[in-house]
């Protein structure tokens, strides 16, 4: 675990991190015994003395545990910062919130980028294919390590809303709350279409080495930025880029009759691209698609979406965008369904919103509102005080 | 003019050719004067004797002129067998059907796998950028070429209906009923930033050289196909793709936890690129996307859509699919708002259907009543006898 990138060095310095599996290895759904493992995290607040104000952050899959300061790597303010710090409905005053990179990333928790203790060289390719259950358990043995008995609430958008309903199902006990936000209980077709053609163009890429780039001293920078600007036209409706971009130019003057970047919004995109591959690793990238594609709540379940929650006592706030086509609202509806099946506690709300899958990374005020809502319910029937 | 592939050389065997502009070169929307150039085109039918029967049928982006019979290069049917043939709604009996390879394409016409005449080599990127206001130019030379005075139907889906709008637009007289199918008067800003991805990955192939891939004896296969790949997804809805795969795996039995084609979905994207780059080439990729990107009718006609029709005598039908996302109803409806604002004669279905963007392709009876009923009713009015 000592090949790290200048990236992994800087983002360790400035986050904790724990190594587990040290005693019994994690026993990967690909039937792999990972172990000794590294789980990089960030934490905000303190644990209070009865262990009950824990929140657990799941990040989607291009974030990190940097929610709410500055990221080492981009220089650029915590992903979330809108929802957690001093004042915020996440208030570090008043819980303890904890948030780690995910298994398989690449900010400090294992993935391909470390080296395979056993071959004495960098996973690379040869890295296990972890699911987002995989993920969840190296975070249930990071809450272990931090004495924490269960978890007042597990939060997350998009990938890491998949982590949230992976945590209600597999550790009910342990998740008092959870807020699954902008995901589904399963990937569609349409997403692993998506993802299939970020991982074609980054293995397309020459300098991807069939996974060895580094040992090549290469880097896969025009794969991965096709993949991401693929994705990132994913992340936004249509009604957002046209009102952001709609046909506007560079030169406000005229077309150019070439294939620069005569658009607005191709200029955009090709930034988006560009600015990724300086923060992002292309394997990485690889593992987490994966995971998120693999990821299929129901057919863990005997097909049965119910069967994951039956008996829960978690009470659940689950949040769509009317804009998001990644995840339109018909998924979360259908997480909603079979909680209503089992008759578990839930409110659910679809955000007007234009702005796309992305919406839950932005100021979007009807989510506010009702997370913040839910919280001070949830907060009240936990015995957490009041803010002071 | 000399320096043809082999698909090229095979499709021109098939089909007709005109060589246009020796005596007057073709002016292009960026300035530069294209002359001689060659029109490849396949006709079915013959022209009646009042010259009032020609029908012009305007493919897609990654269509060609073989609309009814074998295409030379894979071998596969016309593609759009469904609506003309012997019996069909476009009956060669009744009408003499027109398609011609556009401008910029790769199956004959002339294109950037040409060579420029003045600078012996190649045009590869070196090509002028050409508009679907120059592609239908070209067009209109080959009708005159062909000895028409005007159209009975200009009729053609996705950037065959954009062919449709400018025809109406540019030569109102010329057109006696459009057809425009699953289209726009612009491409939009989500349409342009799909188009910019596809073109990225073609151009960080490294085997892409700068567009002068065929001088390296090299192929852009990889880029091209990613293109493919991404655009595809475009072309389908989010529900025949559930439909279609569903989650469904290559081998029932089991994930394979790794990065080959687990998913079904996986498997038909990858196949719909690697075929894909067997028949078109790279740069005419480049190319058409780019007339696509440019198209704006209303920006054309100072920003009002209405202008582009202003006194308009031709009958106009429109269809739109219910879950076409790349061309949705609103941008249909955009037209029939501008037509009705000049009391054009149209009319506007918007077909019920959820096979997406590809639907105007495919066997939708709602679209052939539609587009038989309409074109009945032309004919009338025209006086083109009744099917013998």
């Amino acid at each position: 675990m000592n090949d790290l990138t200048d990236a992994e060095r800087k983002a360790l310095a400035q986050c904790r991190h724990a190594v587990l599996g040290t005693d019994r290895p994690l026993r990967l759904d690909c039937g792999v015994d990972l172990g000794p493992y590294r789980v990089a995290y960030q934490t905000y607040g303190e644990l209070n003395a009865e262990k009950s104000n824990a929140v657990l952050i799941c990040h989607a899959l291009t974030g990190d545990q940097f929610v709410a300061d500055r990221n080492p790597i981009t220089g650029k303010p915590g992903w979330w910062e809108s929802i957690v710090g001093p004042g915020k409905i996440l208030d570090p005053a008043r819980y303890f919130i904890i948030c780690s990179n995910v298994l398989g990333g690449c900010l400090g928790t294992t993935g391909p980028l470390d080296t395979d203790p056993r071959a004495g060289q960098p996973w690379n390719l040869r890295f296990p294919v972890v699911t987002i259950g995989d993920m969840v358990r190296a975070q249930a043995a990071l809450i272990d390590h931090l004495g924490i008995p269960d978890l007042f609430c597990v939060i997350g958008g998009s990938m890491g809303g998949m982590q949230v309903l992976e945590w209600a199902a597999s550790y009910p006990k342990r998740v008092f709350s959870a807020v699954p936000i902008a995901c589904a209980a399963r990937h569609s077709a349409q997403n692993i279409a998506f993802h299939e053609v970020g991982r074609q163009a980054i293995m397309a890429d020459p300098d991807w080495k069939g996974g060895d780039y580094r040992l090549h001293q290469t880097t896969p920078s025009r794969g991965l930025a096709v993949a991401r600007m693929t994705a990132h036209i994913t992340y936004l409706s249509e009604q957002a880029l046209q009102r952001k971009f709609g046909r506007a130019l560079q030169d406000r003057n005229a077309l150019g009759f070439g294939f620069d970047a005569d658009f607005q919004v191709e200029s955009y995109l090709r930034y988006q691209g560009s600015t990724f591959v300086d923060r992002f690793d292309a394997n990485s990238y690889l593992y987490i698609t994966r995971a998120m594609d693999y990821f299929d709540l129901a057919g863990a379940h005997g097909g049965v979406l119910a069967n994951a929650f039956r008996g829960t006592a978690t009470r659940f706030c689950l949040m769509s965008f009317t804009s998001d086509w990644l995840f339109p609202t018909r998924e979360s509806r259908a997480v909603v369904h079979a909680l209503n099946a089992v008759a578990a506690n839930v409110s659910f709300v679809e955000v007007d919103s234009d702005k796309g899958h992305d919406a839950f990374l932005l100021d979007e005020p009807e989510m506010f509102r009702t997370l913040s809502g839910f919280l001070k319910g949830a907060a009240a029937v936990r015995g957490l005080g009041s803010v002071s």
